[in-house]
């Protein structure tokens, strides 16, 4: 029978970073993680497809933030600010008491190669969903393309940032600064 | 024994890619690789770890090329300057002999999504390198990151943009136009 467990899904989070760094990923079973957070597996396959998804399910709702800011950035908005409304349409994500939690993520995700890769490849989809967003908006090839890659390299580089050890700025903050910067470059 | 065939690695490259764009990659065998190319599996063993690398096997020449690039640009030269020489120094792999080849390359990668994430990460690595080149050139951090993701954006595209149908340019001049475009946004 299935059973509602209030905060589950978060129990098993943290109880699966927990292992992951502790142990490594690829040893860290879904019966330890259950184990760790006091629950059964059906709860956790309840939550997530498999261990990875522990790591990764918080892709969509950021993709949806980014895509959703685009679409309702003011009319007239040029493509960079478009792509810079992206950006600052995650900043509710990363909140100072998610802080701990990104940090405990990136250390489990440097215990192994292919979730490293997995995070890369992350960026990639973001920047294709944030392109796709902009043409939307009547943003044409290429400046859908360059516009997309240059916000979703601000929020890579601030993300690290923001999880750096001791940092306390808002990401929000982290990112103007970064804006600025790539302005700059150019 | 093993016997020199002249052009075999070639051969082979270009039976791979025949029948990966028939068959698919998956469907397809080193056996029917060797077989296509009138070789030996042995022999396409002495070139390849395996029927990946046909396909990505010149991701280490790019990353040299960018890299040395780099390394060789004018003292003084602008963290973006630094990072177009990384891009400019790509050009000469790109010639227009290569052209149907790469064309017929991305077909073949088309035919999989584990070989798109597999170019993908590519790119990743290439900006990776391409960053820590212009460390390695006195860049501070975070403009090494940008400079790196604003090349490797400039050059993704334009690779997608040289590879279409009918396109005749070369890529540099691609690569002047994706420039300029990139400087407008911002």
């Amino acid at each position: 029978m299935a059973r509602w467990e209030p905060g589950a899904k978060q129990r098993l989070q943290l109880a699966a970073l927990d292992l992951f760094v502790e142990q490594g990923f690829e040893a860290t079973t879904v019966a330890q993680i259950a184990g760790r957070a006091d629950l059964t597996e059906r709860t956790f396959y309840r939550h997530f497809a498999d261990k990875r998804e522990v790591l990764f399910d918080g892709q969509d709702v950021l993709l949806h933030a980014f895509v959703d800011a685009v679409g309702s950035a003011p009319d007239g908005a040029s493509p960079r600010e478009l792509a810079e409304a992206a950006v600052a349409g995650s900043v509710a994500f990363f909140t100072d008491e998610r802080r701990p939690w990104s940090r405990r993520r990136q250390q489990a995700i440097d215990t192994e190669d292919g979730l490293r890769e997995r995070e890369s490849l992350k960026m990639g989809v973001l920047a294709s969903a944030v392109a796709q967003a902009l043409r939307d908006r009547g943003v044409t090839d290429p400046a859908a393309e360059l516009a997309a890659d240059a916000a979703i390299s601000v929020f890579r580089v601030s993300f690290g940032q923001w999880i750096a050890p001791g940092e306390t700025r808002d990401i929000g903050d982290i990112q103007a600064g970064l804006f600025a910067a790539q302005r700059a470059l150019a």
